[in-house]
């Protein structure tokens, strides 16, 4: 955090947060305000294996009467993609909103599902505008874009608007635990059930206790079935 | 509240609470200080039984000769969508005018009810433009939408824009009492009869005092009836 | 007032009454203050009886050469609809002229005088606007629309946009006085006369002194004869 | 004046004198600043009589080689309508233009002049958009509308936009002597020839010191000869 | 200059010398920044005899290799009226292409000179909304427009866009001293060579030295000839 | 860096690093800051040789996880032009989006590829805006625009929107050490092959260790081929 | 410099040098704080003689990998007129294009080589307008536009748009003693060899060491051949 020495230095890094600017060491504060945002979202990850990809987020709902199916962490966006977001609630469904469309606008021009990476690119351009640009703050979430083009792909996309490709990848308050654990187990080899029991017993040490079946978000987009949202019941028998 | 170190803290915060800004932990003030607002308005709820849903609004009306029928709480957006909000007036009105003009709009290209999650998002997508841009400060309204598609729904939307499903949901005021009361006397299989029992002893509760049928505002959203504003004697039976 | 402190005080609420921005908590100061110069303006009244709405308001000519009738604090906005207003004469001058269009669309689209209530939501838009956006200050006018739909009605809006439906309501310098006054001597059965005889009477305490005709404006709406604006020579009567 | 308290008030008041906001008393400074323009400006004065309207304008010229029919403080706005203004003089010869283009419009779409008090509205409403918005600063000018549609008519603006009828009224450096001398000696039923006499002796007491005709601006308005600008020559007669 | 008392004062102006907005004393401290820098411009002078108007201006060359005919001070606008500038020459040159713009429109649409003082009006225009609008800086520039229409006329603009008609007037750095000599020789009998003289040995004065042909532009608008630009042969007979 | 002096040299160096503004000595210094986000971006090169231009990347994978393949640094604009960029990436994708824009542009309407240099020119030209207008920051992004057209070409832009060309030039965090191993080892009549060890070997000795045929992108483009992106098989070779 | 009295000074000078704003002596300091910027620039010079104008400028090559020719000063702009500049490279090359655009435009409409007068009052209003508006920097940048229309012509644009003609004339960090030196030696009836050679003689004496042919462009605007640029073979004949 920025804070580290407290009162006095504060002065001067006001100086450098406001707005599109870069700090005198090329740093854009707003950006990195707006990752600490992220920094504080729902676990969320994305697993590639050989068959497909494996998208698992934490739901945390503390209010017991929330409607768990409402709190929705992994989208559709298009018959063989998904997205998880991590963050600011508000941003992310706006951002989904526009993959969503673009999708569509891709399909209706041109009667196929577009790349995992084109999409990827053209959500990316979306947020760029918003670092560089005064007058609008940029985006506080990060986004896991899982789908099957020619092979399963997985990638990041963070508040700067930065893109990666990964073969598991996490975002959210447990980010650091879960890539460390993901390192340790992950195979590409896996079946895609245990892609989904790795992520879910990785959100279970994350979050230090139990998980419901309505704790849990669970989609997978494979060759066969493309974007499969599960259900409440076929979530318990992971969890 | 933000000012617990008083004076000399407070130049820290100020750099932050500007427009469309994040502060370094990633907040938004502006939007926190909205909440606060809303935070003050007078107490409402949702209740979602399996019959339909019930809104329940609490109207403080302190001037004698204020008409009470013209302070609004709850409002009519299509047959079988009703909304409830606290905050600031002027805000809340301005959002009510959206809505309807939105599900008046898909009335009108799809000659059905909009559903009540997607009217929820379109509203969403609409106050998240006023917690992103500069030169624009965020609407200070929580919203209850509640209606009926295919089950009964509700959904709240505070002023960050994000929204989440609900069984029963207060805002305002008195939201954190409220919701503990619902915690503990909510029941899904409860008549709408009783739902707004329920909602208007909460009520009572929360303002300490005697409630006249002109002090509340009630209206349900029913498989059979649709959305049905109460009047002033249907609910003087509640009071 | 915010002075309260003094000028220890002073440096920090100045970090909130800019623009179009919240304090910390949730206040708009910049609608706080256009209030402010409301509360200094002329005093005027509206008050609903069984026949009609009679509105009532003080002119404050210091002025020895000025004409008394340009003094004009109550307007016809339509047949069955006059304003009176109170704050800063130019902002005020503005808006009725809003009023005075709007109510003319309406009738030129629809053939009838729109409701009370729609005209006041309509202005109220045109005002929240000012409040929620940078680069334009709020209206620093509060307005009394009285008229005749199905009923006698009568609506206050003040300078955050809020409005109100009220049986009698002041707005001005006298406001405190003349709505304790209303309080105590209003009754809805009385005539149209006794209603104003009881307006003007207020005026006259609130100003501790002697009125003459041109220092007072009265106008009705009743069901027989619509909007009536009265003559100096009407008004001498009253006085 | 503002500085009353000198150097240690004045960081307070500065912080509510910028673009169109509000001070705690609900004051626009930037208005008042600009009426201080005015109160350094030349004196003007309209009188009105049975028969018409004068307007006696001083025209402040210390320079010997300046051409004294180009310092106009009167003009011609339409065939029975004149204007007299003080204050900056680019801000007073764009409204005056601006007032000739409105009158011209008028009466190209409804083949008449344009009543006095209408005109007078409408300059109102483009000087009070320059007290709302920011980005732009008041008007430094206050006007004399005078003219005769059913009757002689005399209409003071200031910058604040707010306008008002008079009998006879002044602006600029003498309006305070000015307007005392007027409430002495001003009768309607005096001819138009004392009216002027009246403002021409009214301008020598304000200036101290002897006038030439070309020091002095005076035009009429009467039933007869409809606006009329006095040649030096028939001025002469009256200094 | 307005650092009279120094640095403890400065903070205080400052507060008011920022974009269009006034000072507490009414002034536009952009505008006399302006006129601070016009000052420092080269001398230029008008003077009206019966015959016509001559323009002479100061050309301040001090670079030996400068191409005198390329400083040019003093500009044909149409065939009667030519217009000499002082103060920043970008400035300058732009009002003097909008100046040959309007005029050029004007004879075109109604086939005749425009007269002097509309032109001068015109272009006063322009110049008055860069003192009113925030984002754009006042013209550091004073003009003489000099020319016939049914007589010889000439007028000075500065930069608060304000205008006056003289018989002979100066501009620039040497404005006072050349202002008080020419009140003293003026003679509007003079025949037009003498008015250059008279220019010429007022430039010397004000610039304590020798002049060549090319320190010197010189025009002439008569009714003969129309506008006129001298050339150096024939300026050198009046140095 | 800037900070030399610590706090107290800080607030006056704040003055002039804000927005398109210059500082006293002529620099911008957001410009400056743009590039010291460069100087911390992945180490890129290119090399002319007689028969094309090779284009050798860094790609700094540090996480196990990550797909090295999605970790672009060069890319194909047109059959015969490439580019590597290093900086802030979504600024990066950003401009290599716009190249590949312009360059098919080109390509349709006149039917063959753009010049490098006109190439250049063009994001040149778009980069350049980021510098002289507010409410935009310049991108912080230093390209490598390689080509063939009448002969082999490379370009350097920096983020100051200045571009160069080059027989061999390195971009990013190994700029200095790469650009001193150039000047010993470069000859243009060496192979592409050789080419491409030079930049291997020195992309090695600025990232002092081992890198695999994953941490390194290499392109050509050559007279024969056009632009070439080598396969990590093809890329192994070399490492 | 503006820092002579150092730290204490700097707040008030702070004051005024922002955007579009003059200082209280009626400077702005933005457009010579880009002046300063072209100080620091390559030295370019431009040589007028009865047969034509020579363009000599210095190309500060300090890379040894860099390509010669791609550091270009000066520019083809027509078939008559060249332009060298010295400043910020990429404001120079968008002023080149912009040149390049409008003397395009000239040719196409009125089928001739624009004067080179009009063509740099072209620029000029380009460039004032960048010392007008707010949210937007001056150019750094000075050129020297050189051309035959009647008779050779040599003009300099600085930052502030200001132009004026020359015989000879230097921009740049060399420009103070260029000058001197070509106030010594310059002489019109000079060849245009012989001008070339003394616009190398003054680099050279100003770089204080060798020219090597790469190191110097060379142009010439020549009524026989029109604007040429010289060859690296050719300009070393005159190194």
């Amino acid at each position: 955090m920025l804070l580290i020495d407290g009162e006095r230095m504060y002065p001067n890094i006001q100086a450098y947060d406001r707005g599109a600017m870069f700090s005198p060491d090329g740093r854009l504060f707003q950006v990195d305000y707006a990752r600490e945002n992220v920094r504080k979202g729902a676990t969320a990850m994305g697993i590639v294996v050989d068959t497909g990809v494996a998208l698992i987020a934490h739901k945390n709902i503390m209010e017991p009467l929330a409607v768990s199916s409402t709190v929705q962490k992994i989208f559709r966006i298009d018959s063989f993609i998904g997205v998880a977001y991590s963050g600011m609630i508000s941003d992310g469904m706006h951002l989904i909103q526009v993959l969503r469309n673009k999708a569509q606008s891709h399909r209706m021009i041109y009667n196929e599902t577009e790349s995992v990476e084109m999409l990827t690119k053209e959500i990316s351009e979306e947020m760029q505008v918003a670092t560089q640009y005064g007058g609008v703050r940029p985006y506080a979430v990060s986004l896991l874009v899982a789908g099957i083009d020619n092979s399963p792909k997985l990638f990041e996309i963070d508040p700067s608007a930065a893109y990666l490709g990964y073969k598991a990848e996490a975002i959210g308050a447990g980010k650091k635990t879960a890539e460390e654990m993901l390192i340790k187990s992950y195979k590409e080899s896996m079946s895609i059930d245990d892609a989904i029991n790795l992520g879910v017993s990785i959100i279970k040490k994350v979050q230090e206790g139990k998980l419901a079946e309505n704790n849990i978000d669970i989609s997978t987009v494979t060759k066969n079935a493309g974007f499969v949202a599960y259900t409440p019941e076929q979530i318990a028998k992971y969890v």
